[in-house]
């Protein structure tokens, strides 16, 4: 390809939106070009990454035995009704009606209409297990769209649902697709660490992230020193640190208390102990059953909303209580005890047995409680893990400290089970026996736009990207100085029969220009030919200094050590 | 593959829809299925013949120097507004708001959004011209789907657009594309036939369809003898035969006429002289200036509103007359005059000089005019071709009968000329001598889906498909009967590690099961495993009935034959 002939060539400057190196440099070599806020055209050169991207996951799903298909990008909103994602996901979701007022969803993520396409067949157990692909756009209505293609409102993602007779054959699948993952993003360059995650509205019981280490990653998480750990703050579990278990154990009070005790600082001010020997109680509404739920940690923790619905089963239900709610259980804003209140719900953390003595659990206005035990002074309906771990926790073993991570998510494993064929009727197969039973699923995204941001954050330099050879957009980026045009097209002939595809820079430009672009826009290999160079080439690698003068014979050896 | 985990197997019986045989066989073998009315899920067997089309569209798009990209599926509505499309398509364009309340189109067609990414570039001539192009997703909110996959709402279409100095340089690549669009057709078995048509919401002055000769087509058009010319009906040009110039011009009279001579049938009776001798007016109302425009044609022909639309450059802004209409003119319905009414604006024919001797004209209660003479008794303020072509007329050189032919338009390719670039603000680059000037544009498309199904309607048989080689899900279908197991695996591995993509049947069925399997899926080569056959392959090709016994060396080389 001549570069004269190329649509969207390079800009110089900064060219607006965010400050990431991979946006402004992939605007600057004119790889991608904004149309709104959060949907990007893919330019030629873009388009070109975006596709080897695009292989490399078509070419592992395909080799794991997935098979690629499509489902339209218009979901009718009564299958999305139907497992009641509606109202789960419906500020990002996007709908539109047709003439009839027939309403879809824009598809943003797709396992409703993978399994209304499944369920459309007489599936027995002797065709499971299946796993079935798309690429397909999909559409997010996110409240801010950032950083060019790190979070926008539109991309093409691979999304793959998997089909099993169970749990055991579905964990033996969950596991290739995460050892399938790491190979995608080896192949791209990208290292990644599998982050345990929650499900969120996608649903089922766990997931895992694939995340790449990156200072501008929006994905914040904890991973064991020796990283054989990793886990999103609002899911990683925790080691509960005895505090003082070695103190005895001293009898209940009820103390008088200054009034100005109002928060947690003036606690530590007035009893000169540390957070960890006060009771912390946070109180929420589930909003399908309107209980009241009063949520109790050590003080020195935080709640994890995550994991408390988990436990009692409201994932996506509670809310913060309103003053309102508060008074219906007898109490108000900083007065809430860790005990007693009349129709609330008590659910305590793992971490109320590691402290002896604790301070607080029933302030009213002048008083307050000491020496409160678990167990002896008050108990919880469930006691489970449902606080947030935290930057030098210890694992949950105690072995290792956990330390803060960042990074970018490319890439995402769920666990879905019955979470989608139960909800949809005729979700089933015919199993051995004759009863027709719910599929076991799982599903599995790559963003791939992200995937393509995220390998320009790792691969560049001040001058530009530096295109890992598995995802240039081509081979070879041919330099032509003046005084050199036949022996140029000599070159750029056999190198394209050779099977190489070369971005040719013909253009009346001065060789600093034309250098400048060559760093810019990131291909692994330069060469160059001018009258001083004869019938040699410049070679020179982007990720290098070195230059050194070869012939053409040489120069095509060299490329194959390169891309094989 | 193994059959036995392809998702998607095939189903036998009536599956409902329409009964054209592409719908049927493809529902049948297991390659689509309705997700809803005209949107379907490509199953794995159907998405591999998809992406066997894209993938010799791409090869010869990018063979003639056109340049993927990718424009965003959610398309500004003000862009669309900029251009005026928003009024001339909007029954068809479906519109979604984004939670700021921002409209977006669903693209249909990319005109607006390619001349937006383009404006957004510093584009001098030296950077032209280009053709860029993509494959996306388009909806089309159709009143009526039909046919599986023949006309649906939501499709991925190859849609490229061109960019030019000027018509001339345009000219080449439009000539360029065409040659190109029939080497695409060609090498998928598919022989078009390239038609003139009307521009329609698209704009510009002319396009062209290639069109697949069908019984079950939705594009008529007419067609010289030869086949040298070929046009949409209401783009054809025909040559207006005389009528009777050899009959001397008779003296202008009104006469009486019995109030029974209301249509054209009675004036047939009671003057006992052909339709064509009579003068047949048609009212209209220009929507956008509300001026009333009269068509004059000869008796046996009929306005093309079409034609009439261009010739007074009112693309799609007349409507038919009301009675209202009539009324501001100062008549009714049926007795309206070829001349004379204030305030309209008459239009002719040109067959309104093939006739000696008009009858009618303007006609009265208990009167009309004979003897009526084009340029003598009356004229319109323009005289042109705005009449609709008939099979049976001849062509415009009246060398040839237009015979009338029907089809399935696969691709189209237009002429815009300057339509967006003038009402799009900066679409405009800088020529030679400095001053900025509008691109003269083209655009082209191919639906992929439709093709899909024409090739099927093409090539099957009461059996079920049969696939051309060049796109062809798989390369073989191994069908394997009981006892030849150990052999079956290693004729599979040879032929895949030979790049042979190979269908497997493997399940515990009947021979007639798997045969029959076979015919509907419908690959060009089924090759027979069984314990008589020993270590020889039965040969079929699906298109013959011939049965042969080859060793597996014999079936690789012979394999090179039909893939190369």
């Amino acid at each position: 390809m001549r570069y004269s002939r190329l649509f969207g060539k390079s800009v110089y400057g900064d060219q607006g939106g965010s400050k990431f190196n991979s946006h402004q440099l992939l605007v600057k070599g004119g790889f991608i070009r904004e149309s709104t806020a959060g949907r990007y055209f893919f330019l030629p050169l873009g388009w070109r990454v975006h596709e080897k991207i695009r292989a490399i996951i078509k070419q592992e799903m395909d080799r794991a035995g997935a098979q690629e298909m499509i489902t339209p990008t218009l979901h009718p909103l009564e299958l999305w009704r139907e497992t009641n994602r509606t109202s789960t996901v419906g500020f990002e979701l996007m709908v539109v009606q047709d003439r009839r007022g027939a309403e879809f969803a824009l598809g943003g993520t797709a396992e409703e209409m993978v399994v209304d396409a499944v369920r459309g067949f007489q599936i027995s157990y002797r065709d499971l297990p299946f796993n079935i692909y798309q690429f397909s756009n999909k559409f997010r209505d996110e409240l801010r769209a950032r950083g060019g293609l790190l979070r926008v409102r539109e991309f093409v993602m691979k999304d793959a649902y998997s089909f099993h007779t169970d749990a055991v054959d579905f964990q033996r699948e969950y596991t290739h697709m995460g050892d399938v993952y790491r190979i995608i993003f080896d192949r791209m360059g990208l290292d990644t660490v599998q982050v345990e995650a929650d499900n969120g509205y996608i649903g089922g019981d766990y997931c895992h992230e694939f995340v790449v280490d990156s200072p501008i990653g929006e994905s914040r998480f904890l991973m064991s020193e020796d990283g054989t750990y990793a886990a999103h703050e609002d899911v990683a579990r925790f080691y509960r640190e005895p505090v003082n278990l070695d103190e005895p154990v001293l009898e209940f009070q009820i103390i008088d208390q200054p009034e100005w005790v109002k928060t947690m600082e003036d606690n530590e001010r007035h009893y000169g102990r540390p957070r960890s020997h006060y009771l912390k109680n946070v109180v929420y509404r589930h909003t399908g059953t309107d209980e009241i739920i009063i949520a109790v940690v050590r003080g020195d923790l935080d709640v994890n909303k995550s994991k408390l619905e988990h436990v009692i089963d409201a994932v996506g239900q509670l809310e913060e209580a309103t003053d309102a709610d508060l008074g219906r259980i007898g109490t108000q804003r900083g007065w809430v005890h860790s005990w007693g209140h009349e129709g609330a719900r008590y659910i305590g953390d793992a971490s109320l047995t590691t402290v002896h003595n604790f301070i607080g659990g029933q302030k009213e206005e002048t008083t307050d409680s000491v020496n409160v035990n678990y167990g002896r002074d008050f108990e919880c309906e469930i006691l489970a893990d449902i606080a947030m771990a935290q930057a030098g926790h210890r694992t949950e073993d105690g072995s290792q400290r956990l330390v803060e991570r960042r990074g970018i998510e490319v890439g995402n494993i769920f666990q879905l089970g019955y979470h989608y064929s139960e909800k949809m009727a005729g979700a089933v197969f015919t199993d051995k026996d004759g009863t027709d039973k719910p599929f076991y699923m799982g599903c599995y995204g790559i963003g791939l736009g992200r995937t393509m941001a995220t390998i320009a954050e790792k691969y560049h330099d001040d001058n530009g990207i530096v295109w890992p050879p598995s995802v240039t957009p081509f081979h070879v980026h041919l330099v032509a100085l003046r005084g050199a045009e036949a022996f140029t097209a000599e070159v750029y002939e056999r190198l394209h029969s050779a099977g190489y595809d070369v971005l040719w820079d013909d253009r009346d430009e001065s060789p600093g220009v034309k250098f400048n672009d060559a760093d810019l826009i990131g291909i692994p290999v330069r060469l160059v030919t001018s009258k001083r160079n004869g019938d040699k080439l410049e070679w020179k690698r982007r990720d290098s200094d070195s230059r050194e003068l070869l012939n053409l014979d040489e120069v095509v050896d060299r490329l194959t050590t390169i891309y094989h």
